[in-house]
């Protein structure tokens, strides 16, 4: 595929480094390695190597959504991929599906449920800090998957709009406060999950869930383990992320 | 949702106690509650409470994807929620995406990825024990995913069909064969990951993947922690599962 | 090492089938591999091999306390040894350790104390169940470990009898009403170690602790896990422990 | 206990803020927090408070071997309290051991065994880098555990001087060269256990194990997971030590 002006591009040294950028006829961009003239790049393909003018090869690839997300990961580190991964199973959230979900925060989860339930489906996302919401519309135009969101500035435990959503989502400092509505905004058989940092916030939820009536309530957490791996020295990484959070989630029955 | 004859419903007694069920005229269904008159359901609403002859009451719920899943996964085993979705997080899978995958096994992990890349996406599954590849046709088929799944009875070690796909995703003995062939079948900048249990298949593979120039390889595994949530006795489950696989990742980037 | 008449040896199959047998004249043994005579045993030398009638060969090998505690361990499985050394170390036992423990229990966590603090340490053991004391004296009366530990048919909560001891050791269900107490009979600097199944047990006892001015209190949690190690086949175990207890520790400072 | 001259104690501020001192008539210790003159501290109690020059309280409290041995760990980090006390038990040490270790390293684990095998056991230490040896005296000598410990400087690969053991401890590069060897050194019925970072280490080790007939071969990870316990607040540590070395153990069984 045939690299145009406008497009963001990749620019890869190795693992450690790597650059979007953008680009634009005329313009140069800088790196420790060198300068780099983006008309260089017009009209090649992806996968081609460009010099720097300190004559080191840069590879220059495609972007996709997980260049973006781990990027915004990288620089705000609230939820992890693990997570968001198993949030989103356990939620059933797939082509189609209607989610309501809070806080927006920074809309790393908002994003990436927007971009499984395209196109058919849609994301209705809570927040109450409105500086927040502003990161967050900017992070899901830059991906794209902004008609498939709609932000709400509204505080998610005074209420939730929607009736008959397949799923809610929870990212929240009280989810216990949320038990309630969600049930009446989910269809029968509709799918909560939260995710929560301490066991006390999955104790509050769990009760409130069993008192509403929830049924299939699951506590769990996943621990993510690096390798190091190379022919006779392969060993887990020495120093490892211990914990996120737990991700509690039940199905409405009645 | 009015239950109309020929549904599939769950019928839901408690966490351990429930079964997926077609709703077919005249007949009864048998549990070791009692029988249940299939007819005393037509018509009802989804979350009703139906009564077996031992004046027990049961929940009629709709059926969702991951109802059939866990209980294609209970028979089977061979690979867990935590794995499927974090493989398709790494294989960046999303509505759309073109996948080639094998072995095709009895389909798990086929259908999570035809559900996520509808309707526009499709996965070509590759399998060389025709048995298994009925097994899991019959399960895709039950699942409504089979025209995004192209079943191919072949040996994928010995070549891939297809080009400039977005995905390659391994579940099988000797991933480390099929590198090279994989490496032809992706897109520039396309993802490639693969699932094993043991520490020597990860080895093999990724010494494959440096030889053939794949950039961000990683390797992780993912350890799930069920928990007992209880008012002042929580406490992490007794016995878990230890070990499932190890989840290798890479990107195509020449 | 000659054997003798009254002497207990281990007759070993394999890893899975291995007998604690008392040599006595006269004596069979039987064994699902066939019958051995005692007799036989005597005066030879530990590492022989003896024949059972169907002609299976069975090593015999010197007992050691581990052998002993490995089979209270597997009945009673209160304890396992991660937990019995790590507590040990927190508490800082070592020969010559005056060391307060309660509960008694089965007397796993007080034969590994007497162990290590033999020949002149002393445990002072609390236990308000008679039967269980009764199963511990046997079990410390076979280890040889009697006259290291005195054992007190006493309720901890009511009040410690031992003042200016080095450690409090605790494995009860409610630890954190001896905090106050152990605080008493520890000298300065002396360390208290408390092991709990449930995170709501440590919340309070880690807030008796801050609360009673003890210092360095930390909670931790050892995870262990097996491996099945074979060439080319190397694999966590697929079934694993998830959880035994929290072990939270911390020292008298004034 | 009366505090006098030439003691050494630990100067406590809080938790990360603690310092071993040794009482000099005349002199002074400097803190972030003030001067302390020691002349002040002696003909005190354990568990005083005296006065820095800027008016701050410290605690003084008396040493054990557990505020050495993790002085010295945070220095070298190259075996932790969980695994040395895990490898001792595997190993059977206790009072009147005796031990052959490799290699020395700083002395971490001798320190820990010496600790254990008193006052009748012995430790005899193999290393081959006199550097390390030497410094490994010094913290041996500052324990006051010398008197216990025989230092070799000497290749273990080559062969052990003694025999008929208890146990033989590794935790070297090459643990698989010494299998043999420890076989010959160990009595009937000893027990080896080595400790390793690598998996590759392991499998190596483990053949050898198998080769050389020793029995209840076993491979564990033992992995530690520090809390944040505060009421209402309670969750895992976020960093943390991902992975020191796997632990195998068998037996000497002919």
């Amino acid at each position: 595929m045939e690299i145009k002006e406008g497009d963001e591009v990749l620019l890869y040294l190795n693992d450690k480094n790597s650059w979007i950028v953008k680009i634009e006829k005329g313009k140069t961009f800088h790196t420790h390695k060198g300068v780099v003239k983006l008309d260089d790049i017009i009209g090649k393909s992806y996968g081609c190597e460009i010099q720097t003018n300190m004559a080191v090869s840069l590879k220059v690839l495609p972007l996709d959504y997980i260049d973006f997300l781990e990027r915004i990961i990288r620089k705000t580190q609230i939820i992890y991929p693990k997570d968001l991964c198993y949030i989103c199973f356990q939620a059933n959230i797939h082509p189609g599906s209607i989610v309501v979900e809070a806080g927006t925060g920074s809309g790393v989860l908002t994003s990436y449920i927007a971009n499984l339930i395209r196109p058919d489906g849609k994301v209705y996302t809570y927040e109450i800090r409105e500086e927040f919401q502003k990161i967050a519309k900017k992070n899901i135009e830059r991906l794209g998957l902004s008609k498939y969101v709609e932000f709400k500035l509204k505080d998610i435990t005074k209420g939730i709009d929607e009736r008959n959503v397949d799923a809610v989502v929870l990212d929240m400092a009280t989810p216990w406060l949320v038990v309630e509505e969600a049930k009446k905004a989910l269809k029968i058989g509709g799918r909560f999950v939260s995710f929560s940092p301490t066991i006390n916030q999955v104790e509050k939820t769990v009760e409130a869930m069993k008192l509403a009536g929830f049924i299939n309530i699951k506590t769990i957490e996943l621990i993510i383990r690096r390798y190091k791996v190379k022919l006779n020295e392969t060993r887990p990484e020495t120093i490892m992320i211990g914990h996120t959070g737990y991700i509690t989630s039940g199905r409405r029955a009645s």
